[in-house]
């Protein structure tokens, strides 16, 4: 593991999400660009001390120079959006698998080139959109894409939040301070840490690229230097169109991501917040709430779930799911698109950000890239 | 009444309202343009012959030319848009009270005209934008007017059906034909038939006027010659920013009618199909369920129920608020601040559709009227 | 009207109720024992003062004297449950319709009577069980009734409120000052409240009568004279059995009547104060939610509709039902089977209510009547 | 681990749970009662071939020879209910900790011998009563002992499910199969799967004992050997009542394990099929909506969560907090009262068990052994 230490939430996920289903053994880990700090975590998962590294080239270094046999499998990056590009790089170039957080990077030059090495690699690449790892996603995904509900014609998506309302940054808060930091998480604030996921979800499940984006990006905290609010009008290729909100400034809301889509016949929604449940609407029928582990569900959507039908399944488990979708590819299984989000997505989701970051300073509708 | 002859849909709502506390009797009427409906009509409501009329010019000239004491004291205006400006205008001219349906007319020039005359008349105008009529809007409006959810920042209205996305005006179904009618709806289509709503209840609400939009609008159905779609950012003249998105081609949506407005310290949520519930959160306390009837309500709040607690009031009595808040004013109640809308708020609603048209036009953000 | 006057909260709910439709006006009343309060409420209704009466007797003797044509048609009784019989029994043998609140009575003696007088009058009788005026109660019995569900194991019936967790009737409020006297609203308390609706709503949707019951009854109110609280085992005649639950000790809860009943093939669950949404459980399939006015509905519960889906009917359409019901059968309109509660319904409460203190007392399982 | 061979539920449920914080290691198994069986299942879970054992016995006896620092330190027990108490007591006299699934055992006289022995070892002896694990029920049980809600007077406690509904058991189907046979599941069905858990979070979360019941039980299948339905009144030590029902034969319920309590100032309302949010009502205050990681909630509720506010935890997640706070018991760790349940709690339950067999046979009520 690169990245994950003291104070970070996202490390602690990725660890608890590799170790859910026995796929996975954390070994070695450079966690923290302070190598004491690095230290420090790496005691306190009880790592070996020889392979707790001071930094991730130390670790790339020392651990491809080990025996096959010794050496890590694949690594899990879990840094600032800022250092994802650099260590993906090296390792894949090592010849290690990797497992990555998103976004993918903080422009699109090195998300292309990100993509170029991962796909040169030959090695496996995942990218950690764990919203994808939802058994109820799915579903969403089949009914949509098989087309149940008829030809799309609306798609809104959300992704609302109001941990950042106050500057919470100012108080030193780690979190919000790489976040609201341009030089660590990019040029986009709400719009990269949240709004990519919302943007994922909605091409993964609509199975429709978007392709025009009319934008509308603001601070509200008046001294943050990223956007902690962002809207969207957006139009699909299929001639669709919809909203994408991201916003951390809606104080109360927790972790406000829905995704609603509406075809000819009938509609999905989904509410992260009770992710195993899935609203489907019928234009001439009752409507129906799908919920994860029954039978009736499609293939794809069970084969996510390791408890019974009113057993819940949270976020942990979503995430999980990535990660084993992962530890199926390096074990060479056939079969596995979409199972878990490539850097071709990670690259998609950075063209993403930049091209609602123009549509905001042109006020214009833009192509996005197909 | 003028309108809400047979096959209406909105008539029947208005005489269910107007029955509800015992505030009115229906006695006369013009029904229909087609003088022989008006008659069906009228018989059905078993009024007396001689006062069920064949077009509301007649009616207006008959009714005034009655002794004061046997005439009647106001009219209920249900047609369609295009027919709200000449009867409303007549009967305030002739010395009427005149309660409308919504929106006020099809153009501003129109609107502003109605306005002049209602002010002129010294009669009472109301607009029904009935959503204002639920106790747990006014419970909001206080929340939100009162500053306890903090400095508004950001605003989510939309309001979704479904019923439209086949084109239904084709079968000839009398709610769709004359809705999808440019020359009888206006030139909004969802738009000005639920939009205008949403618009309304947003300021309502917030207290705090539109400043700035930028609008999408189109139609899904390929014959179709008004909108059936419209999405909008909004600018508030505080600085909120928002969306606001009216659609009836999303299959399987009944009356999707949401309001969300958060501010810096919380927010509110409120769904028209569970009209009782309010829901409210906060940046640092536990969400809130706030419900109709309950003695920790506003006082204006408590003031619309019919019901005790846990007693479901709904769409027909907050219609039925506004016509009480009609007789009030007929009887000359002091107090009546926003208890009903009036000819200004139906202009601001045309101004909406106006400014939504044109932004949608020109593909610029354009500002609303003060 | 018998009953109703100042105060009151049924009797309000019952003059709204029959204006709602149009099919009844309020002309004369008996609206308290006291002749002061009666001419108060009378002229608050501008009623003709001569049709005020003093008593329900004046009232019965006054009105069957005057010529058919001027008299009223039929008489609604809104009094506490000791002053059901009087009323209602002179009333039908004066040969008016009688339309009554629940329970029918205070004791089984009186209701065969009033059901023998109801039957031996040719008038009509109706009792406000109101509860199964709600369009999704009928699409429910439809589901159960049907075997759609599959035959019928489990029943819950629960009504829980929490208004009478204090001793309120000790500051003279006057809801809690008649119903926990056992004078005037006979020997049950919350059982004959709101058990009595739990009870009828379930044998009214499962289409199964009640056969045996054991029960127990308290009041948590020490100073108390009537039970706050009844919880019961209840066995129907097919088998099934399960739980019927009345409190009015469940501090927080408003006025939560909800009944689940469960077959062989699926489960309908239901909560009154959410009328408009049904929830349909299935075991290979997805639960649906079906609303009220939707074209799926069978046709007992499309009718009892005044608005399209998405706007919500609440607890005095549910009511003004019965009374448009019992407006019908006045008109002599054929096939009203169940179209409105009955004096045998009535009498099936009042030995409910019977059955369930013997029970309690004899701590045994005791048989209801056929 | 004994127990969790192929098809086995649970088993696979533990696995997961102790692997998800690092914990723990699974390093041997008995993984049943076939040799054969329990090889293959220990191959898949990769390992060491010798500690995988062919019966518990063997295992007790291989690995309490091997020196301290290689033998297991705790064995997890996932067997039948009637193979608890047989390698419980074994592993626990040869000084080995023991988590357990429940209920303990499938009688009292075996349950008191095994809180005998746990508390003889010195040993650290948990029950997998996994609900008591959730965020929201250490918040709710706060909630109700600190006095917030008042008195405690009712108490309503349900587990629906309906995969039983058919005799799933004549198709050989392995859940169903020992569950339903009195032999290998004790002479509880549906009241030792699942109405043992409604009891303890009952008790766990009310802070009172049951003191006497009043039980029906039945077998809705008639084939089936054991209940499959119970319904049961309760008594709690202060004077409160409710019901407490569980059955397996609601069609089309997946694992509806609801409480709620009411107290004099009000209550709490928990649906383990959204386990995250607490529905808090109050007498005169709005009803709040609790939700797991915020930073509102009690000490006790915060340390249970693994993501922030809005990420929801599962199943998975509540049941690995029984294997923390056994891991720290096993540290020991001090205050650990109550973190998880122990063998007194196991012996509570089957003396529940116990009871309502008694008073379903004898109808009557019962007291509980204090």
């Amino acid at each position: 593991m690169v990245g994950g230490g003291p104070g970070a939430f996202i490390g602690a996920v990725h660890r608890i999400a590799l170790n859910m289903d026995g796929d996975f053994d954390l070994v070695a880990g450079a966690f923290s660009s302070s190598p004491d700090k690095s230290a420090q975590t790496g005691e306190e998962l009880s790592l070996d001390p020889v392979r707790i590294y001071g930094s991730w080239t130390e670790m790339a270094e020392v651990e491809s120079a080990l025996p096959e046999d010794q050496r890590i499998q694949a690594v899990s990056i879990v840094t600032p959006n800022h250092v994802h590009h650099g260590p993906a790089v090296e390792f894949l170039n090592r010849g290690f698998h990797v497992i990555c957080d998103k976004p993918l990077t903080v422009n699109g030059e090195l998300a292309r080139e990100m993509l170029a090495v991962a796909r040169a690699s030959g090695r496996v690449f995942a990218l950690t959109h764990n919203y994808t790892g939802y058994p109820m996603i799915r579903e969403a995904r089949e009914l949509v894409r098989s087309g149940k509900i008829g030809k799309v014609l609306k798609v809104y998506a959300e992704y609302l939040q109001g941990w950042l309302v106050d500057p919470l940054e100012e108080t030193g808060q780690k979190q919000a301070d790489w976040r609201t930091d341009p030089a660590r998480s990019g040029p986009g604030g709400a719009l990269g840490d949240i709004g990519t996921h919302a943007f994922n979800l909605l091409e993964h499940v609509s199975g429709h690229k978007v392709s025009r984006i009319y934008a509308d990006r603001r601070s509200f905290v008046p001294t943050r230097q990223v956007d902690d609010d962002t809207m969207a009008f957006i139009e699909l290729e299929n001639g669709a169109t919809g909203t994408l909100c991201a916003s951390q400034v809606c104080a109360g809301r927790e972790n406000g991501l829905r995704l609603r889509i509406y075809g000819t016949e009938g509609g999905i929604e989904w509410d992260q917040e009770h992710p195993n449940d899935l609203h489907v609407c019928w234009k001439d029928k009752p409507s129906e709430l799908r919920r994860t582990a029954n039978g009736y569900l499609c293939e794809a959507a069970q084969s996510l779930g390791r408890t019974p039908a009113g057993h819940p399944e949270g976020y942990l488990e979503g995430f999980a799911n990535i990660y084993r979708a992962f530890a199926r590819a390096l074990r060479g299984e056939p079969d596995l698109e979409d199972a878990y989000p490539t850097a071709a997505d990670g690259l998609r989701g950075v063209q993403f950000i930049e091209t609602v970051i123009e549509s905001a300073e042109k006020k214009a509708w833009l192509e996005m890239p197909a």
